[in-house]
């Protein structure tokens, strides 16, 4: 199966990597863009019986490892 | 309008991050995981006529800010 993860800073934690690059584009003759968010997605194959052991365990590596859950929110995407 | 663009290095180049992340998840005891790769994610509002024209306003970003097409492959996602 193939996982999909996608990890954001939650909504309250600044985005200093989003601010600077609304900056850039701004700068570059794009002023109408707002609101820029800047995240990792981590994408990977793994094995598992079905989608929601997938699920189950996908949550429990972003838990431990993909994401900083103090400041960070993820989403979960398997595919078959 | 809402873009979402995801930014990964291009199959032929060594995704070094995706395989300190791969070596840590097999040492965390998921050993079946497999063809990591890390990528970024840029989302942002923007304003445009239509959706086609937004899509070429930020295919242009990225060509000129958001990826380095050298050694990075992008995909655009516009919804309303």
């Amino acid at each position: 199966m193939k996982a999909t993860v996608h990890v954001f800073l939650k909504a309250g934690v600044l985005d200093v990597q989003g601010k600077a690059v609304e900056s850039a584009l701004h700068g570059l003759g794009w002023p109408d863009v707002s609101a820029v968010r800047v995240g990792r997605v981590i994408e990977f194959d793994l094995v598992a019986q079905d989608a929601a052991t997938a699920d189950a365990e996908v949550e429990a590596m972003c838990d431990r490892l993909l994401a900083n859950t103090v400041i960070e929110s993820f989403r979960v995407e398997i595919t078959p």
